[in-house]
């Protein structure tokens, strides 16, 4: 088995092991794009904490970004280039569904 | 949405975010059934180390283990009454599968 990949998809499951972290990824279910403003409102958390979330759901592929202006706005990477993202997104976000 | 739903998936997703954890769902997707001395062999870690990764594991309803004298066998529990599970462990097993 190879240590480095494995390590590489332990680090793509724990981005998800964070409950704020799967409600933002509930959120943008529900609609399209967010910016940090909008998520620090919905969550009452400091900007920095989901700043921080957004980081790690971005840097394991599962959210993109786009600057507009001073916004930086967030969606779910459901064109990912890499099948299991888009696997991924497609199971946790129907699971997000049956918790509302 | 139900927090207490969401904060029980992500501890779902939480268990699977750690390498060791993976590779026991990889050797157990190729073999049935394992002994914690086998997996002890397997990996070189300690056997409480071994034992703790099987509990979350088990917690989280991927494993299902049978006693046997004095050895308790692991398998994973592709027939979990819960659809997710099910679900869950198709994927990760074929993941794991590409990474061999």
């Amino acid at each position: 088995m190879n240590d480095k990949a494995v390590r590489t998809m332990a680090q793509m499951y724990k981005a998800l092991g964070d409950p704020t972290r799967l409600q933002i990824i509930a959120k943008l279910s529900q609609q399209r794009e967010r910016c940090v403003s909008d998520l620090v409102r919905e969550f009452t958390l400091s900007q920095p904490t989901i700043s921080t979330h957004l980081k790690v759901l971005r840097e394991e592929g599962y959210l993109i970004e786009r600057r507009d202006g001073k916004n930086t706005f967030y969606s779910l990477n459901v064109f990912s280039p890499n099948p299991e993202i888009r696997t991924i997104i497609g199971l946790v976000s129907a699971q997000l569904l049956t918790r509302e």
